[in-house]
């Protein structure tokens, strides 16, 4: 492992960290949050900047990095943004023990979105912000980030991009790396914009349309009201979050071939159709399922049944029913569907579409195989080749995901929760959806768990973010040595 | 397909589903349980061996059969007998529905043991001898049985044996297939003669000692008495069933080794190291946690905790307690068991052990790979190479699994159990184990079900015995043409 790169680059990540504090700081000011929130955002900058500086003048004797170096410095970056972006928490005092911090704080920034807050009105605004740029920073990714605003880095960055972003496979829609997660952010800003504008034109007060653009952006789900958008009576704005949910959850590739006017292109994407299937056939069945449950009223219940599956397949995790009271086919789709979670290069999370499509492809191919052994079938997306070691990857990813939800299964388990909250706890946490069912269902929040629960289901949230490896690499003894390769 | 050679080999299939009636027929003879059960069986026989005899005169153009054929002869057998096998029950009028016979029939061939009966004491000794048969039938397999007593069928029975024996490859042991298959056919009757005689020693009647080896040697569970062993306060019956479910969880191939002398290198496969692993250690972490439910009983705990251990792990689905009542920590690692299952090539179902061990295997590869980019590494198991197209199968089947539990899910969430048992009366179906968790309880049943779901799970059952694979290929419509490849 190159060290002193990687070290270097976490340094820039804590400086970078550092003014993502400034917003929330400006804010807590604003709303005259008291001197002890002011001061937590000041104290916690000045940290990450210092910490931030004497590693960014780390002079790494070369730039040369290799796929474990974007592996190592994804890994480092989100342990530590997760563990200093629960400082202003901590040092303002309003929430608790640091456990709960860093719970939170993880669950910001890999846009899960599980609270252990139990109430939100009269909590400081500043904090609020916080958590809603926790959102936002950490669903497209602060190295993508990093990368596209430092493009300099004289290293391949490809290697830490394609480690930090979700799916299978980061594909550059522009030749150069930096230049793509430029355009990434670029997009990314913008829709973000537009949303913030359509909840103003809703009505929706500026900051609480500034803290909602901000989470569902970033698919993550953190609101500035109990109960995120069932307190509002306000259907228009209840509209503008599930169509932006939907859009955070396609794969932003796709925007770029709109811009770039290649629209048919990007209408034809197979996992933006699968997507889209699976939204509209679950809608369809849940309308169905829950209009009993609202006396008969199939508009409610579309309604409903409209926001809830938008929510849960874009991983966002905002509630505007209580879901978990729906009758039992209604919920096993929405579990299903925070497994299967949105599309690739989205900000959202879970298995993906992309990779859906790809196991159930090479399932039928195994089939052809069975009756035409002779015959050679290649599996293909798009009217393009899927090589076998993608393949093959999503096979290893999807096995690594099964066992590690079961394994989180076992260790929250120990709460006495009820069995299937503690299942849909785990896949909450692993598809960064935020609230599930049980306990910690939709107006209930995770405050009541152990301490241990808690710390299982950080490294959990953080697992599924980062899509395993990055937190399994840097376990192995042989990523520490100092020899390239 | 060779669609002759098909139907003759079914004609057989069915012959011998015949004459496995004689038996039941027999006892019910023997203990007066009336003209209606025993004219059932007669008549049941009497069409199996008409339909049978004209589907055994094809005179196939030529033996010669592919991979295809193979899948498509176990999946139409294992349907066929299923269907029939319901007759007995049906015919008797002592079941109901033919819904429910059909239920109970394939529960049997496929060593679920899941049954709709609510109540066992007078249920005519006939038809829970058949019960017990079809465990036993069901447990080894009715093709291998086959293959072992008709050796001169002059086609390749690798393509029958392979896709009706579980796990991700019959390594034969003897040159031949057929030898093969009556080697395994002479070591389970041997393991299930000996347990038969320990079970006398204990004190067990004739009749209820017959029927409880039968159906642990197949891992069925289908007991002649309610609630299985939770109804008899005999320590050392319940000793001789629990080192039994775990010796027919065991690879055969194993006691094929040890009967030629290579004890040693038996004790070192990997696959039974890992099954054992995980017995202990569920063993002990139950015992702990249910110790205090039991009244600090540590000997009271650990006997119902190896009982129900070995039950699951060897997916026999025993009881001697309801462990639905056991702390969720206890239960969620049961669950687990359920699905990780038997090792292959034994009569147990699930995933099996050596799959979940490539599976693993294939996840420290891929950090490798990470790790070192240009390093070759190969899966091995036993010191032995495990090839690609193996490991790529295991994968596929993964999924594959997983999926069909999920959609399995939906379709019974109809019967509005409650999410959990309904999750859990899924993986106990496909991973053949019988009783479950919640309204499918150890000390409950699945009569109370709608004909949907029961139809559903009757699918699943037999998807899971057959590891899915042969029921979906024969739904290829390019599997019917005549052409041989």
């Amino acid at each position: 492992m190159n060290h002193k790169f990687v070290l270097k680059i976490l340094g820039y990540v804590l400086i970078f960290e550092g003014l993502a504090m400034v917003p929330p700081a400006l804010a807590s000011m604003y709303y005259s949050n008291g001197g002890d929130v002011v001061a937590a955002f000041a104290v916690s900058a000045a940290v990450l900047f210092v910490i931030g500086a004497v590693l960014a003048r780390q002079k790494p004797k070369t730039a040369a990095i290799y796929s474990k170096d974007g592996f190592a410095i994804v890994a480092f970056s989100w342990i530590s943004i997760s563990l200093f972006g629960a400082l202003p928490f901590y040092l303002s005092g309003k929430v608790g023990s640091l456990v709960d911090c860093v719970f939170e704080s993880a669950s910001g920034f890999t846009t899960t979105g599980a609270t252990i807050l139990t109430e939100l009105s009269g909590f400081p605004e500043g904090l609020v912000l916080w958590r809603g740029l926790m959102n936002w920073l950490g669903g497209m990714g602060v190295l993508v980030l990093l990368v596209a605003v430092l493009p300099s880095m004289g290293a391949r960055t490809s290697h830490i991009v394609k480690a930090e972003a979700p799916g299978p496979s980061m594909g550059r829609f522009l030749p150069k790396m930096s230049d793509t997660a430029k355009m990434t952010y670029l997009i990314y800003v913008s829709l973000t914009a537009v949303m913030l504008i359509c909840l103003l034109v809703t009505g929706m007060p500026m900051f609480d349309s500034l803290v909602h653009s901000l989470s569902t952006a970033g698919t993550g789900g953190f609101s500035s009201l109990n109960h995120g958008l069932s307190g509002y009576a306000n259907p228009a704005a209840e509209v503008v979050v599930t169509v932006f949910m939907l859009l955070f959850g396609v794969n932003f590739m796709l925007y770029y071939m709109t811009l770039t006017g290649n629209v048919k292109r990007a209408l034809k994407s197979e996992e933006l159709r699968l997507y889209l299937l699976l939204f509209a056939g679950a809608v369809a069945i849940i309308t169905v399922d829950i209009t009993s449950f609202y006396s008969g009223n199939f508009l409610v219940a579309l309604r409903l049944s409209v926001f809830q599956t938008a929510s849960v397949i874009s991983t966002t995790g905002f509630a505007s029913a209580n879901y978990d009271l729906w009758p039992d086919l209604s919920k096993m789709i929405l579990l299903v569907l925070m497994l299967v979670g949105s599309c690739a290069n989205s900000t959202g999370g879970a298995v993906k579409q992309i990779r859906v499509l790809i196991l159930i492809k090479s399932v039928r191919n195994h089939i052809k195989h069975i009756v035409h052994p002779r015959a050679v079938s290649q599996i293909t997306i798009d009217g393009k080749n899927v090589d076998d070691g993608t393949v093959r990857e999503v096979q290893i990813f999807f096995f690594a995901y099964v066992f590690i939800l079961f394994v989180t299964c076992l260790i929250i388990s120990f709460d006495s929760m009820d069995i299937f909250s503690t299942f849909s706890a785990a896949v909450a946490s692993i598809s960064n959806i935020g609230p599930s069912f049980g306990q910690v269902g939709p107006m209930l929040n995770y405050s009541a768990l152990t301490a241990l629960s808690k710390i299982t289901l950080t490294i959990c949230m953080l697992l599924g973010r980062l899509e395993i490896f990055p937190l399994i690499v840097i376990l192995a003894p042989s990523v520490w040595s100092k020899k390239s390769l």
